[in-house]
């Protein structure tokens, strides 16, 4: 189908981190090579390049506008030279023909020719059954976080009315957030923010891909903060009044009441189209790209429809986060006009906290779990020292706790988690780079790491952890 | 001089970081292996294992007392085992008779031998001639910030006297800071929140170890906050008034007012009773230790005294820091004992501050400089970038530049500056793990490094400056 000397083109499906990424990338390689390539974009939402993460802080009112999540709109990426269809959603996808296949916003079915397809339909939440009503259709005040048109139903949920200002109104609202990963624990936060009683309900700990001993320092930090948490308990049944949620009954036994449910169970990978154009998926459902993205024949995937390499283990796996999103749709961009960019794989890094007038806590994590580290064949060391984030004269002192977790026959770093107060987690980027030049215990220990009173202790947190662990193995 | 059968005997000279580090690592590590060993430590003044470091926060009031910055008391040390003797004043070191001799705190010579010799003597401050009187003592109001006598000291000079808070008797006060190091930005910031008007002069620029643009940032900074920065100008004369300080003049011609004057001129390795005893210095003035921190038979040394390897270059260097101080001590302390470990060299990776209500501006580095990198024969590129600490919506977000260099042929990383505001400075780490790891500008560009909104931009700021370099290269 493709007319001889035509401006080659390239499609995207998908116009967030991934997807954006890769057509600017795409265009801004073309045009350094001096060639002319043409770009469509086809979104199925009306929303490109928005911040996924900082949702939970526009629900919590911490940012005043969903216009502030928006990293570029789509007159801009126009301008920039990209063919952006909005609310155009892909029916089908052929890569022998080179065709995609969407509905257009008047809901009319068009086609469109590829000479290079980006693949980069992201994630679909989790949806558990009890959340759905026969048709499939979810509860009203059950929602999940994941787009920023959940995001606009959620401000309309947890703002109050103007009337129910006056102190004869007010009521206790109850917020249940079921699943205690990383936006359940910020979705808790902004709950809290807004006044809700709040209860996290987890089928096993919280943030479960940290070590026990770990979790257990944010599990006590949600319940300062003021979160009821309900750890060992799955969600078995509901309670409707008038056709909304009121109450969530746990496998416990117990019932929680509930004005709003956040579903932050996680996300799936959303392969569908590429599963029925033949292209392959792995374990987790995400498409398995070679080391530079491709997925077939002139066609390349990014983000959170595919499944990633670990450096530690080799193995594939399932991280979907906007770093990664990014990193592979700028290899793509480079790709589809000729690069040979690799992306690297993963190493699970990742951050988050909890915070409010009565706790601030904060978790990091890199590399492998002791659970991980033993499933993938190590024979994993840990310890866990809590130092401070400052000397211990100075106002800016918070406790920090830090897991090292090294192979000990190697003595090989396989993974680090921080649990600590105020600027304790961003350290993790410190054993992140350790683990990424896969290097031993003992370079962790001996590097030469910043100090000055302020910001650290003599022997830095992760350093002294990192050293206790040497001397041990 | 030995007597055989009898205890070995360590014998450490200097009692702060590095000799105390030694001297309880010896006994720790004699103690695992079931031996008994004696450990002498002599100390010329009163005072052990304090943090040097914090006494521009004991002087500028954010510390309360000196007790806070004492690690550990002299009674704490002798409990643990150490025959700790204060106001020894070493005169004479024999390595081939294996005795110390010194006086005691009567001015009472006594010797005692060794098995065994750890060096910690550390650092002399710089004065220069026109601090000093025709009898080489400081000038009245004049002083450096190097041990805690001096803190005490300085105490003694900025506290104002009751009587003086009287509206009446109040009159401006003037300090200058001589050198624009970490000291000398430390003690501007002290001498600012003790209400002085003060001048910072050096005779190069602001933190001359970055490269100029970074270090025209932080010049800015110490200006907003308050600070008179008199660059490329060296003090040629002081005016006294009644024996004390009241003015210095400049080499541009400049008189500036004086009530106190901080030297903040550096150090130099206090080596002097080394090389009376013939071991050897290099041309930094410092003792040259082996990989394990020896410096001739039996004969160990560790901290401020020493010479350093750096491991970028592979040369050797003078960085007089705490965080090397401590694990060269604990070097010496184990290898004292039978022990083989070695230090791994330096990246002169530090990190400071200067904050008021005015401003507040982070400074970190790691690896050589511009400058640095030519003179050690690579082919440098680099380029500054401007991110943000955290998401552009969230109100933690805070400026932060990052100059990363990197060499031309090797595509090797050679160095990061980082200048920022709230929370920028510690991601220096990120980058001092990669140098430490003699990685290229690709690596530090693709590793996975942690991001949420309150913490990072989804490119880490680090990591978009090598990114950047990393596709101009």
């Amino acid at each position: 189908m493709i007319t001889p000397n035509r401006t080659e083109r390239v499609v995207v499906v998908g116009a967030d981190a991934a997807g954006m990424s890769a057509a600017h990338q795409a265009l801004r390689s073309a045009r350094a090579d001096g060639r002319t390539i043409e770009v469509v974009v086809l979104e199925r939402t009306s929303d490109t390049s928005y911040s996924a993460c900082g949702m939970p802080y526009l629900i919590s009112g911490t940012v005043a506008s969903e216009d502030e999540l928006i990293a570029r709109t789509p007159e801009r990426h126009r301008e920039l030279g990209v063919d952006l269809r909005l609310d155009a959603l892909v029916t089908e996808i052929n890569t022998e023909k080179r065709t995609v296949t969407y509905a257009n916003s008047a809901g009319v079915s068009e086609a469109v020719d590829f000479d290079k397809l980006v693949l980069a339909t992201g994630a679909h939440p989790v949806i558990p059954p009890w959340a759905v009503d026969g048709n499939g259709d979810l509860t009203p005040g059950i929602l999940p976080v994941k787009n920023l048109e959940d995001a606009r139903q959620w401000l309309g949920l947890v703002v109050p009315e103007e009337s129910s200002d006056s102190e004869s109104t007010r009521t206790t609202r109850h917020a249940v957030v079921v699943g205690a990963g990383y936006i359940g624990v910020e979705m808790a936060e902004a709950m809290v923010d807004r006044g809700y009683e709040t209860t996290l309900i987890t089928r096993s700990s919280v943030m479960s891909n940290l070590d026990e001993d770990m979790s257990a320092r944010v599990h006590s930090a949600l319940v300062e903060g003021g979160v009821r948490v309900v750890p060992e308990c799955t969600v078995v049944s509901i309670g409707n009044v008038d056709g909304r949620v009121h109450s969530l009954t746990g496998s416990n036994g117990e019932t929680y009441l509930a004005d709003v449910v956040v579903l932050g169970l996680g996300v799936r990978p959303a392969t569908e189209l590429g599963a029925a154009a033949g292209i392959s998926v792995g374990d987790f459902g995400g498409y398995l790209p070679d080391e530079n993205q491709s997925v077939a024949e002139n066609v390349w995937a990014a983000g959170d429809c595919c499944e990633v390499i670990d450096r530690i283990t080799g193995t594939r796996t399932f991280a979907p986060l906007g770093t990664h999103a990014n990193k592979q749709g700028r290899i793509c961009g480079y790709n589809v006009v000729g690069g040979k960019q690799q992306f690297a794989g993963v190493l699970s890094t990742a951050i988050t906290r909890f915070t409010n007038p009565s706790v601030h806590v904060e978790v990091g994590r890199a590399g492998l779990s002791s659970d991980a580290a033993i499933a993938a064949g190590f024979s994993p060391e840990s310890l866990v020292t809590v130092g401070g984030t400052a000397s211990g004269y100075m106002p800016e002192r918070s406790p920090i706790a830090t897991k090292i977790i090294a192979d000990r026959r190697s003595r090989r770093l396989l993974g680090v988690q921080i649990v600590g107060g105020r600027n304790s987690a961003k350290r993790i980027d410190t054993a992140a780079a350790a683990l990424w030049g896969q290097m031993t215990v003992d370079d962790l220990a001996s590097m030469d790491l910043s100090y000055a009173p302020p910001f650290a202790t003599v022997w830095e947190a992760v350093q002294l952890a990192a050293r206790r662990l040497a001397d041990r193995l």
